[in-house]
């Protein structure tokens, strides 16, 4: 994996707004945030994408987001938020280190907007089977 | 909690298209999917937000997150993908029990929909030591 803001940030080169860190995560506040206490959690273990993070570091970042979640509720007020985690640049991914947001949702509307544009599961015996045999 | 329809899918009283289970951790077809391959992913504990999930059983999604997501793509030819957790009504949540979206992203545009109001930053410091001090 190459060199990221995320690997500076880790390493102390470049300063952050940290809220919480232990040996396997680090969170900060992000700088561009979508709404207020917008905080992004990443594993210390490089891995552009989730599906290259081993379970560890996975395991690690999934126990600690309802802690960090309860703790922006407090500080902030949110009564709402969205967890997101994007992989490859057409799923909006902007930074080649995995980073969890969390990202509070305002009565002002202010958060992350989603576009919801569902259908309907066509062949979900076999797509859930193929999905399975990969496991 | 309360009863959702996820709860009747975790005791077989509905029927899914299962991915993947152990002792903490079921995944199966949104059968109202955003694009091709999108999966559902909820712990057997009932919570219905994140906040409200126990570390364990947060730990145990986190760690077969990257897993489930490998499979979703060998199967699906899936490129990218978004994850995706939302809390409270506001935040899009649809059943009150935690679950978290894997859903491919495909070079139609298929997948999750995402605005990005990114704002800036202000008063970063103060706001990540309330957090912090939450934790």
């Amino acid at each position: 994996m190459g060199e990221t803001i995320f690997s500076k940030i880790l390493r102390g080169e470049i300063p952050c707004h940290r809220v919480y860190e232990d040996g396997d995560v680090l969170a900060f506040l992000d700088i561009n945030p979508l709404s207020r206490g917008h905080t992004l959690v990443i594993p210390r273990e490089p891995a552009a994408t989730l599906d290259q993070l081993s379970a560890e570091s996975a395991a690690a970042i999934g126990k600690v987001l309802p802690r960090i979640a309860r703790a922006i509720m407090v500080a902030t007020g949110a009564r709402a938020y969205n967890v997101l985690q994007n992989n490859g640049a057409s799923a909006h991914q902007a930074v080649d280190h995995v980073h969890f947001h969390v990202i509070p949702k305002y009565d002002d509307g202010s958060g992350l907007g989603i576009d919801w544009p569902a259908g309907s599961l066509d062949g979900g015996a076999q797509l859930a089977s193929a999905i399975a045999n990969e496991l």
